[in-house]
């Protein structure tokens, strides 16, 4: 990864039935979070690995903390969060990677 | 991502001091593992969100299912995780991502 660029992600499971439509209208939800302006990279998955419980994730990159910055204050992202993030998902984790500093 | 392809990640921290050389050369060994037939857009990264306590992540990609399973079983990466992993590890986790199937 280039220095600087940084790869957020945020694995999570919903309080919604597996495969019911509510999931459904959720996922096409977060998948609108990819057209706001400096995000790249943008994918909605699934999780698959069955050493954790997490059933999707969202991965996205930024060129810069700057650009991360202005995706999490962007009112899209705070308005998906605060009307759906909050009372759809029952747990997530957010890890964020970066190139190490000294490679 | 396309169908099929799987991203392997795991996040940890080591049981070493940070930027000690026993840190160092951990890392040096698992850039190796990159090297491992069938494994792509590899990479050793730092875990740089406030949000979780690992230190530091290992990404990679996969064409399919086959390619993650032949790479879990090469000598390499079964060395390095009874010569290195199992007792340089103070915690992980493991977390996998494809493409969801109705998507």
């Amino acid at each position: 990864m280039e220095d600087g660029r940084i790869r957020h992600t945020v694995s999570f499971t919903l309080r919604h039935p597996n495969g019911s439509p509510a999931e459904r209208d959720f996922l096409d939800a977060a998948r609108r979070l990819g057209g706001i302006p400096g995000v790249e990279a943008f994918d909605v998955l699934a999780e698959v690995s069955p050493k954790n419980d997490f059933r999707f994730g969202i991965s996205m990159e930024f060129a810069d903390q700057a650009a991360y910055d202005a995706y999490n204050q962007h009112p899209e992202h705070v308005r998906f969060v605060e009307e759906r993030w909050r009372t759809e998902v029952a747990d997530f984790l957010e890890i964020d990677y970066s190139a190490i500093a000294d490679a």
